[in-house]
């Protein structure tokens, strides 16, 4: 007889927590956490589905470290620290095998990030993990769409539209030189996010969102919660040598802007942080590029270095 | 153009929440909540999944009821009071009508309960709904599936098994009374959760679980937390009149012990609190029967009043 689901948690899911703040864990109706005096807690959840946003070829390492990061990315986007993870599972199989090797890089990803395991529930159905994560931060702090200000200067973190060429790699849609392959695809497969790069511009930036649908897509959430406009300059867009030895640029600009999958960071401050943002993003060895600034008039316009309009091509993911 | 994510998620659950405690709801990279002081939080969550939890047959209100409802039962079972849900939809195409009536019957139950729906996702995949609850509770009240004592009596809410015979019936199992249908079905579609069952059971009780796998199985769940055995009497067993004029009395026994879906509430509580509870559970105008008690030689017996053991012919049911 296959191990049942309760078999199955207690086997690969149900490690003790030393977080204090827990006080119960997996195993019994709810998880029960304490949240320290003069903190907000931020919430979200993500979904990945197979065939939608990870193709049957994934390999389960790769989907947990996918489930987990995109979700890590909404707490940095929002400047908290994560803390906790519940994790739903629904697998087409009992394979015992699948989730062993889910199991262990999930978990080896929340021991880095010192971030606990506190529930979840297990399902058979076709495959998809939606993980719900919690983060702290002081109250008050929370980096939100809708604090972008006029003439706010707009940054990215590392560089734009490798995942997007990655999904294409496995598409069939495009060849890359084998050297630039696992690039690419490790880019599709595992963003890298650093946390404290949200928290250390809890006071310095306006704004901010993860980069998941896109820039444009993305930027523009920004603009319509701020109820601003923007204009960013396509020179300025950060490509990585791998994009830039693979295709033409006006390509390279269009993975940038419409691409999904980046969860690179995109944020908004007054022209006057511009100096500390270069150093905080030194010091944690990040880099971040100005890519433009938000408008009092509406609408987002890509143009070049000459003044002329850029026309991107593609359209934003979505996932619906 | 069918309706994108965005304005799917817009037009039907961007409610806005009068609960002060919600600094920031749908439409940013996650929600921002406060926690009252000297509270602590419950977290759970639970996944529906068409033709595992429910049918494809079923209408889209009563799953919004049901996904809603299941995941309110563990905050019952963990004394708390439910505060704030995500929900991450999976559905197979743009059906705005599925959505509308979805958003209708999940919103209306959040409004009963004073629930606010503060974030979530929508993907295109096979259908499935995922909720996470979030419920406040005072420090230490929890009650958790380890705090049963020796000889403390067993309790359930309502009557058991009727989801399962509902269940049978969708699956054309079993053939029942036209004017005993509607209220099978009602039972397994549209389980009533009594929200204060828990609350007022807080100082009360020593140990608490929702039957959603049926009695025997989450019966043994607070046995094996709590190292403890039990005894339960069969003609103890709560039955619905329904259940009594449908099948035959071992049948129905049966039902009662290993159907699942019923999210009735098992606790536990010493003797000396039996007049309270009988009390709570009048002025709650919600039956409430003790079945047994817990012993200290582990393994769970069910009895007849004759003494003779009862041995069940089915089994727990499982989702995985």
């Amino acid at each position: 007889m296959p191990a049942s689901e309760f078999t199955l948690i207690k086997r690969y899911f149900q490690k003790t927590t030393d977080d204090a703040l827990v006080q119960c864990a997996i195993g019994d109706d709810a998880a029960i956490v304490r949240i320290p005096d003069k903190m907000e807690l931020a919430i979200s959840t993500d979904t990945l589905l197979q065939n939608v946003h990870f193709s049957a070829q994934t390999n389960p390492a790769d989907i947990a470290y996918k489930a987990l990061a995109v979700n890590i990315s909404d707490m940095v986007a929002m400047a908290a620290q994560p803390k906790w993870v519940l994790l739903s599972i629904s697998l087409p199989d009992n394979d015992e095998e699948w989730i062993r090797q889910f199991a262990s890089s999930f978990l080896e990803q929340t021991k880095q990030h010192k971030i606990s395991l506190i529930g979840g529930d297990l399902s058979r159905g076709p495959l998809s993990i939606t993980v719900q994560i919690h983060g702290l931060l002081p109250e008050g702090t929370a980096l939100k769409r809708s604090g972008a200000k006029p003439n706010d200067l707009i940054y990215v973190t590392g560089t734009l539209g490798d995942a997007g060429v990655g999904l294409d790699i496995l598409k069939q849609k495009i060849t890359v030189a084998t050297q630039h392959r696992p690039w690419f695809l490790a880019c599709l497969n595992r963003p890298k996010i650093n946390i404290e790069a949200g928290i250390r511009l809890r006071t310095i930036a306006n704004s901010a969102i993860d980069i998941s649908d896109g820039l444009l897509a993305d930027l523009q959430h920004i603009l319509d919660a701020s109820q601003l406009g923007a204009e960013i300059t396509m020179e300025q867009l950060p490509l990585s040598l791998a994009m830039c030895k693979t295709v033409a640029k006006t390509t390279a600009w269009n993975y940038a802007l419409t691409a999904g999958d980046d969860y690179q960071l995109c944020f908004t401050a007054t022209q006057n942080k511009q100096q500390q943002i270069i150093t905080i993003f030194k010091q944690l060895d990040i880099p971040v590029c100005q890519i433009g600034k938000t408008t009092m008039m509406q609408g987002l316009r890509c143009k070049k270095a000459d003044s002329t309009d850029f026309i991107p091509a593609g359209h934003a993911y979505t996932h619906f």
